[in-house]
């Protein structure tokens, strides 16, 4: 019934995954009862319209040769996978249970328990496995012990005839990313072009893709607008599977879910997924277990704020880095411009089993001073500052797009004499992991003269502005228009930074 | 390719929703270029499946006849929704733009609009609507204006035979709440009972459901976990569409987004819909639809903590009740008891256009002292206090399950000889819209030692403790065991509490 089963299974059949079955225990129950009361679609209908090849097995309780021979068809089709659709009784052999939702969401209870056993006539005593059962299974050990060897000859012989390809399986397959990769990360200086971060994050995509043989993704339809495209490669498709641009489709949901699988794969695989910041709504779900799962995907979001401009509101991300900050073992990470976007490729990487946001900007954004791929690594740092003895008269404090109004504010502010530092807080996660002297030498505590400047939520800034300081954010839904106007109207400006900060100090 | 189009349109066919006819736009061009890349499946077969009835138009350019034709079908079938696709030349009539991408995203510019005026005949200046097509749309508005004299004119009559039913309907139509609705909350005092405020929840909604006639809802496939089902009514089915509970299925994006329909169609329906509150991951697409159309759908999330036990981190919401609260226009409530169940109803009833989330427990909570419907509506409030002067020596803050904790070290602490306040903060975005007075009088400035506890994520709640409070909570995903046990091991007790009282004041 989940609609990320249709975009998934939709995507099988257009990959033509013939070495696919999936078995669907038909069993008519769900929690609320019977599935009548609100799941009446003819699933194999369904299927087949997804191109899959379906077969029904009718008697799933005890139809033994059936399955065998489901099985077997399924396995000699290979052009489309299979859905084995096993019409099954729920709790079968219990006799006063089976066929009831009781038996979904908890257990037969010791009573019941004993009476299915006396109807299946099954005499032994739980967790005991009786002799023919173990020796019948027990053929597996020595079969499996088989398949293992000729695979290890056959890849043995592939080494040898190809070692530089067997290198590059080796190293996806134990996960070692190759010596040096880091070095591909383009590096910026001031005088670089202004560029959005989207941009920037497609040439790190493509540096990297040259050197991380297991570096493969796309976007939910929008490549074009996330910039995800890897230049020298091709689509992945059903007759190119060796090539590494993804095509998801309007799928968000079931992409996350099918790079969770990808980075589950191999630890040496690195899947990178896209779409707008906001779309991430979509898909939550599946961004949630990647880092439940520990599944180090990279999410490539672009349109990060209300500067993607004209498509309004619900393009707009809000509440989203908020809510991402919130949630256990994710790297938020929201680069400024070229450096950071590279240092932030370069953090994504490195945390296999932590995935990482990035949050990217569609509008043009200026190479600043002082950013550097080595200060992302610590999620806060210091870009500039005149003052001295750790002991500035404000500290403000931007990310992403919105340092650039935290470095203006402070060029001006610096012009007044004042002794301003500028803090880029391009991941949270990261800045909270770093020592105590480290984060006191960024924020000292006796500097309670703060100004945060982010185009989304001020939710969860008082941590970092505390009380006396100020957070300059957006607490409300977008609007459509130009990103210069909409930044002014709602007051993300170099003036309100000024202002706010002459007030506390 | 969404999958809420799937779930939606399953539940169509379900319904066997005979009114609906859907136009879907076969222009095998999506953003990244022709749909070939990622959508390949036979729409019109999966359709099928769903137990829609399917027409094909095939030339939707400029087959008119054909349209109107497939809509007088469509009309015809009365026990089906209807899918009618329609093949056409995405930008048809542009000469050099029409069937490529370049349409969907972006204006074809005042070059190419020249042309494809050219090309399709059209002499006419930019706005101009030619005095034969006035004519042609104007007949409908004296056919509107026969249709709604024909309406009222019916209307009338049926006042007259069923007042009663007639006022009921109109109410719905104007939305207007019945007089002394809020009569029917159940009110608990600290005697009643100890209980989830799932079972709370239920009792609500069942006492609601008597006065107020477009009260209606339900469950994605766990109304006897949200306690949802309204019990004087049976469900709601193709053939018994006046009955009220509503079987969403496995579908919760779906269930959002019709919820948001029904509240949007009109203003005196309300809508509920329910399921576990971490899979609100699964549904947040359409709560922020929700939020920003003004859509005041009332959500009923249970099992909102670690508090649901066994089923363990994949079931355990941290970060969602921050995720809610950084959301603009939404109220996150998290009652504590029986009254502010009561209360967060009377809240979520009254705001008929911003939706409310209401987090609910899995497990039995006491009746406490202090609670009440007033108080919820504050979002903030006191429930107990033996300081004078508004000087207390501490000030525990809890939400939901954990307010029991905070007023249990509240109890410890006083027997010490402390002056001790307990807040509950029961929704976040109403306590901030109260005045400074009242705020003020609730959590004073002078007051820094502050302990905070819920079992959730800590992201937002320096905003209430200050830099030299303690906010105890959860910052890592959840674990499987009985809640008792987990609370214990996750330190969500109130020794955590009262340890961190002790050094603050």
């Amino acid at each position: 019934m989940e609609g990320i089963s249709n975009e998934a299974c939709s995507l099988a059949g257009h990959w033509g995954l013939g070495k696919l079955i999936a078995f669907y225990d038909d069993n008519h129950i769900s929690i609320d009862g019977d599935t009548e009361i609100a799941f009446t679609e003819s699933v194999d209908t369904r299927f087949e319209g997804l191109g899959w090849h379906v077969i029904w097995v009718k008697n799933g309780n005890t139809g033994y040769d059936d399955i065998r021979a489901a099985i077997k068809e399924a396995k000699a089709v290979k052009d489309k996978p299979t859905l084995i659709k096993i019409t099954t009784t729920i709790g079968f052999g219990s006799p006063n249970k089976a066929n009831s939702y009781s038996v979904h969401g908890s257990a037969l209870g010791a009573k019941e328990v004993e009476a299915t056993r006396k109807n299946l006539g099954w005499p032994y005593e739980p967790f005991h496995v009786p002799e023919d059962v173990k020796n019948h299974w027990s053929r597996h050990v020595s079969e499996g012990a088989a398949f293992e060897a000729e695979w290890n000859a056959k890849f043995a012989e592939y080494e040898k005839k190809y070692p530089e390809e067997a290198a590059e399986l080796k190293s996806i397959i134990i996960g070692e990313l190759p010596a040096g990769w880091e070095k591909a990360l383009p590096t910026y200086t001031a005088e670089s072009p202004a560029d959005a971060t989207r941009n920037l994050s497609q040439q790190n995509l493509n540096a990297l893709a040259k050197v991380l043989p297991g570096l493969l993704g796309g976007s939910a339809d929008l490549a074009s607008s996330n910039m995800t495209l890897l230049k020298m490669f091709g689509d992945f498709q059903r007759n190119t599977p060796e090539e590494r641009n993804v095509r998801f489709g309007v799928r968000e949901h079931g992409m996350g879910s099918i790079c969770n699988g990808i980075a589950l794969h191999s630890p040496g695989l690195i899947p990178y997924c896209a779409t707008f910041f906001v779309f991430t709504d979509y898909m939550r779900a599946a961004i949630r277990i990647s880092a439940l799962s520990e599944a180090g995907v990279i999410y490539v979001m672009t349109h990060d704020s209300i500067g993607l401009g004209e498509d309004g509101p619900t393009h707009q991300p809000i509440e989203h880095l908020a809510s991402f900050r919130a949630m256990p073992n994710i790297l938020m990470l929201r680069p400024a411009d070229g450096n950071e976007t590279a240092g932030a490729y370069k953090v994504a990487v490195l945390n296999r089993k932590r995935p990482s946001v990035l949050a990217l900007s569609r509008q043009k954004l200026p190479q600043l001073l002082g950013t550097s791929i080595e200060g992302v690594a610590k999620g806060g740092y210091t870009i500039s500052d005149n003052s001295t003895g750790n002991k500035p008269d404000v500290i403000l404090v931007g990310t992403g797009s919105e340092l650039e109004i935290a470095a203006k504010a402070a060029d001006e502010l610096r012009k007044e004499g004042k002794a301003v530092r500028v803090v880029s807080l391009v991941s949270w996660e990261l800045f909270d992991e770093q020592s105590d002297v480290y984060k006191e030498s960024i924020l000292p505590a006796s500097v309670t003269a703060r100004v945060s400047i982010e185009a989304g939520s001020t939710f969860g800034w008082e941590k970092i502005v505390g009380p006396k300081g100020k957070a300059i954010g957006i607490d409300r839904f977008g609007a459509s228009a130009p990103a210069g106007k909409i930044y002014k109207e709602f007051g993300i400006t170099a003036e309100a930074v000024i202002a706010a900060a002459k007030e506390l100090c």
